[in-house]
């Protein structure tokens, strides 16, 4: 199934929408996605404040209703390929955003941060962002690593919530992690389930502390599947070799408490391990990916290799089917 | 106007739910609101945990529809009276929530605490609510002070927020400045306001540190008044000795911040002094009780003798016009 | 007993100095506090980032040795006056410093707000403070209510601290319940105890929010006990009428929770309640007073009306007989 | 120059000692550092808080005074080797000590966590340090990774702090970025610099989520040199392909924006980049690996290629220097 959204079609919430589709379990589906700018931020004299509009920021490909999706169930959303649609990318400064100014919360007298807009060339042949600086000549390639900043379900209690935050639902974690190769894992609130795609970047720093990262649109192929019966408290990620817990939420000190916490529940649940046993080998063995540090909720990622488990094989292995199941599609 | 919703009438939302009601500017309104259980905890054998069911918790009544409302306008909702509806209120303990205890976000691997009701007599003519201990037979008066937890209006960037949660839009601040004879100022974000008020406390200590307070169904009665063109930016309050900001956020650092920080942009616009100059006045003279610690934003207050600012008249003095509203009302 | 320092007898530092007296349980000690800005910021042309060197900030008063102090037991000090020195104060805003600004730990890269000064006049006949604003004619007179922001001993590990930090030893609170009529419980870290005191206010705002107070020198009179056997594990107050538990750290909501949990715990012990028992009449009856929210930690204060549990006598009644030994000394 | 403690040379603060030697810039230090337990947890039975002795925790070596340091230069430490002294290690929980439990300032009325050890097998031939599960047949070999938890100097402005602190000064930063290879660089506060080392770990997960690494005694190799008149704000860490910056802080984000804000002023200082050209080159291609998450303040890395640089020879090419001398050393 393929999905490209028309100009009015993309959504700025997560919860509060009808399903612009259904796709059965099982599903590969291409779609493609706008940046978070809505595309209108092309060149260095576009900014932000002046070319989008609040609230339509951060546009989201979705929701999907999967069908069969039900409340306790949690859906599989495997990412076979994120690909930039063009050959340029974008970032900026933006008034009171970013980890490094005053914001709308951690408010302050001083006038905010001037804001800028570089402009990044992508090279997919040869894996490359190419950074300009503004005020010299300065220019640097680094490695293009495309992800999506922003994936989740519909939230639970009838909310619905601004595509910029994350939480339970997921949102916009702003996870590197987050790339092709990689399953997703969110459970289920409402009925279908509802997932949206959206906020591509060619690559992203660890926190995004400027705010913004190379925000590009992408085309994205996603295999969804349904795992009934299996309840998941906040998303969490699997490669072939780690899985990924993830928390969402301010101080940071609580998004890593959330997802260390998980990480903890979730491998004595896998192995056996005591809950203080699961703790000390998670203390030791476990990474802790930093997501953002600018959203309206920061996000941490725990992650711990699969090979300290044993031969984990959670949700029933739907990793390793949808791995599998990509590698035919793009085989 | 008078407004008793029946059971399945009550909100669990900030916006996404249709009006209960239409009112024009200039009218009184008369209400009950149930207590944050929903009415279903009534002995201290009431297990919140058994006997209430997520998501329908902290049942508010309304919304509301002022008419003539519209983004970029000010609601005024003038308290004039706040009433226990009945001679009891509880209190419990739950897990996972409260101040003292991990919870969801601030996650911890230790057990939850007890779960334990508290019954408070309620004896409105002599002007007390009494504590009785569980466990021993200590027991103490302390002074009824009725307030709202709860009052809001549709959030912006069509959002549905829980009732739970404190934000721009208000909802479950918690602070027991909310009382009689204030007057709450909401910025509007969609037609009609859409305002919604719930959550009675019999009275509350700073932060609500258990997480709940003295919950008392009420009979409230408030007048309604729409000031045009005026934004508001997080809710404001007024009585007839002080100006009130409000923050919600986290960390508590955030709620105080923001709360601070409109506290001197509001004294600056309303004096004429420049920003530093209203910055010192209100870093000497203001104060800042403390709302909620609990929820899941916390809130501050930042409150400034309106003494101190010469004869302001905030919102085209909707606070007298209310006021007198009120008395004649009451008269 | 009376002190005057001279210039370099000035302590900058809680722990790290040998005391400048010994002083007996029982004794009355008048001395002299100076400014936090050492007395050189006079006029509004006086920028304290040009007339005051670091780390010769927040000079204390101190350190005092009480005979028979060690480690387990408790200080009292019973504050019988604190008088401004002068008929003048100065409060300022400081690059880098307060809550409403970008600082070295809230780093931001947005240039410091204006460093400026303000002065103003004390009137003790009068009981008042007049502010003046630097950018109009404004000028205001606010109430009069002297305070030390700075009391401690010698922290507990063999530690130093700077006198501008708040923690488990005391320092830098700046809490305006710390007046006249009050009681102080430290806990003594080493032999000695090694009590100093600084940093007066003429009055002070709730969180000291652009990072200053009415910044004064004070004749200060201190009735001082020891309580032998009792330890004390974060500042507690007493006055006629309330018990006062202290926390500092960072974020704020841990000071908060220190300081509600030690008066949970410390209710307990008075009445005899169980911990959740005390939880929840703490949580209905309990006061929480910001005291900094700028300072290197924040500071909350937890209070408690003493008629809510009966009469206790805490510290085997050391406030009631010091507020004795005060009035007499008064008389 | 070979240096190893008797039992009573040990140190538990930074500042507020003499030093144990002096050593001349451009000299190579052999020492041994005792564990965190100061080498007394040596069994499962060995229950850190009976064992070991507040504030005797968390021993270090030294201080060492370099000749010729003064206030505003940079001593730079470069990690030679770190190798395990003994074949064993051993991690804990610790009553109200861990991330994922209530502490003395995230303090909670819930009981403490049981406090449990657990001992690792190292094996520093094979590069493994063993995991054993306490409650169960379970163990697995984890990658061994030495490293130093504490590294700093005397504090600025009088302070003595306790070595499990991290802030401006070093101390107990608890990054595994710490590691052989790395040179450190501390800015000097007193003369001498007087630097300490101590708390190595056989490895750490990010974070140190449940207080404690695999603490091991370590026999550790250091070159020592000395950066006239070239000031240091926070501790920084050079290897071959990256800089880095710290930050020690809290809240968690305040650790993040402290390290982000060093790493952006210095790359600018670098590159000749104004500002935001710095902050953006930053957001897209910097790291941030967490340090510690449960020390009194928790430590953030910001970390980048030098690659994205151009050619940056920071410190006068301290590193490259050290780096060679260290090779000598070991060839």
């Amino acid at each position: 199934m393929s999905y490209r959204p028309s100009p009015e079609e993309f959504g700025y919430t997560f919860g509060g929408r009808a399903p612009v589709a259904k796709v059965r379990p099982g599903t590969i589906v291409e779609l493609f996605t706008e940046d978070c700018f809505g595309g209108r931020v092309r060149t260095v004299d576009d900014l932000p404040s002046q070319v989008c509009e609040f609230p339509y920021l951060n546009p989201v490909t979705g929701p999907f209703h999967v069908m069969g999706a039900e409340p306790g169930d949690t859906l599989a959303l495997h990412f076979i390929s994120i690909t930039p649609a063009r050959d340029w990318a974008v970032s900026t400064t933006f008034p009171h955003f970013g980890a490094l100014t005053g914001t709308h919360t951690t408010a302050m007298l001083q006038p905010p941060l001037e804001e800028r807009v570089w402009r990044y060339d992508l090279d997919t042949a040869k894996g490359v962002a190419v950074y300009h600086a503004r005020n010299s000549d300065y220019s640097v390639e680094l490695p293009l690593d495309p992800m999506h900043g922003t994936v989740g379900v519909a939230p639970a209690a009838n909310e619905a919530r601004m595509t910029i935050t994350p939480d339970a639902h997921g949102g916009n974690m702003d996870t590197p992690e987050l790339r092709a190769g990689v399953t997703v894992y969110l459970g289920v609130n409402v009925a279908g389930g509802l997932f949206s795609i959206g906020d591509g970047h060619g690559r992203q720093g660890h926190g995004e502390v400027c705010g913004t990262a190379v925000e590009a649109a992408m085309n994205t192929v996603v295999a969804v599947e349904l795992i009934k019966g299996v309840a998941t408290p906040w998303p969490r990620m699997e490669d072939d070799l780690h899985l990924m817990s993830t928390g969402s939420a301010r101080p940071l000190e609580d998004a890593y408490r959330i997802s260390q916490h998980d990480l903890v529940t979730w491998t004595s649940a896998l192995t056996g391990l005591d809950t203080l046993d699961a703790y000390q080998l998670v203390s030791q063995g476990g990474q802790a990916p930093v997501g953002n540090v600018c959203d309206t909720n920061y996000t941490m990622v725990a992650k711990l290799p699969k090979s300290y488990l044993g031969t984990p094989a959670p949700y029933e292995s739907a990793h390793s089917r949808l791995r599998a199941l990509g590698a035919q599609y793009e085989g």
